[in-house]
């Protein structure tokens, strides 16, 4: 039975379903989906891979999945992972999960609406972005950034729960890199954000460099400069 | 050890996890929170009942869990409910958690903005809806319902996953009844949605027009009236 990943790193959920599967070495293999050539919107697609025509998603056999959680939740089922990463005492799990379920319409939404603000939408029609947009999308990423520190990253220890790395600092962080490729870096303007995403990081490196590889090259900041060194 | 549920049944999750918690008979102490007189707003809510400012969420004891969700899950965990609900079956789990994924930011988002655009931010400025940003918001709610429809509602059987309910059928039932309270009751465009709520209904009831009194008593629609007599 094989396990194929489809994904493209220019989504966040796809990159932290390849970072888990690659820290906790579940053998895959990796089925590219190029986003942005639309490769995931044919009528072909849709019959033959993922009628969500969405990424990431997961075939084992005659078993399609999608949607990032719950693939994870899957996968933390069917394979020996370390438990770190989804603890199996209940009120950890309940934990991460209530994290991992705000997320959606929080950091998720918010950052990936600044992120198609400037640079999808212009792409699609050709047009500059709309300043009043853009400057509405932001104001909404900063407020679910903000919301995000002090839910979230108000306790000891250098990971959202504790000593440990969780999925859900997997998820959170590749959406908080998101805004990156647009010019907002929020490590600038949160320093809590900034100290927690330099931890996982550094815990995951170097997948976690090879997950964001697309965002520092198109990233142009600091830490853009710091991953190339 | 006393289960406390936070809830107002103007909220969709809240609804689903109250159906929840009766039709599978696990006792609960009832805390009703009023939202729209902002008695989640307060500092005082925030320190003692919970940090995120909105409902659901639960207390047992020392634990406070809020997204509904993650709570479902836990519950699931905790006490010995029907596995119809939250199937045990790991593939099974799966295809209820990617609907459960899924509708945060399609039928959730949508129909939600909605309801938003035409009730609460009326409600809040005092000013007249926008009709542009009402139409705009119905285009995305229509895509999404048709989204559900196509995607969840194409199979055999009355319920999402065939012949038996589950908690993602309550989930996207109570996203989908919300838009009743502001004129737009998808029955009247969706035949297979009609068909799966009516089914919904019936498998739930009385809990399901208990849980659905506050939004039958807003709607001014056929459902409304059925709902009555």
């Amino acid at each position: 039975m094989v396990l194929k990943l489809f994904y493209d790193l220019h989504s966040q959920p796809s990159r932290a379903l390849f970072m888990f599967l690659k820290l906790s070495k579940i053998p895959f293999q990796s089925c590219a989906v190029d986003l942005l050539r639309g490769e995931h919107l044919t009528k072909e697609f849709k019959k033959n891979y993922s009628k969500f025509q969405k990424v990431p998603f997961i075939h084992e056999d005659d078993f399609f999945l999608t949607e990032s959680i719950g693939i994870l939740r899957y996968l933390s089922r069917q394979y020996p992972i370390a438990d770190h990463w989804y603890p199996k005492d209940s009120r950890k799990q309940a934990k991460v999960d209530e994290l991992l379920e705000w997320q959606h319409l929080n950091i998720r939404l918010n950052c990936s609406t600044y992120f198609i603000t400037k640079f999808t939408i212009p792409l699609k029609t050709g047009k500059d972005p709309v300043p009043e947009k853009v400057e509405k999308a932001k104001k909404y990423m900063v407020k679910s950034l903000s919301d995000f520190e002090e839910l979230f990253l108000s306790g000891d220890g250098p990971f959202v729960f504790g000593d440990q790395i969780s999925y859900a600092d997997l998820q959170a962080a590749c959406e908080i890199e998101q805004p990156r490729m647009v010019g907002y870096n929020s490590r600038d303007y949160f320093p809590k954000i900034k100290t927690w995403l330099e931890n996982v990081r550094k815990e995951c490196n170097p997948v976690y460099d090879e997950a964001h590889n697309v965002v520092n090259m198109i990233a142009d900041d600091d830490d853009n400069l710091k991953a190339k060194l």
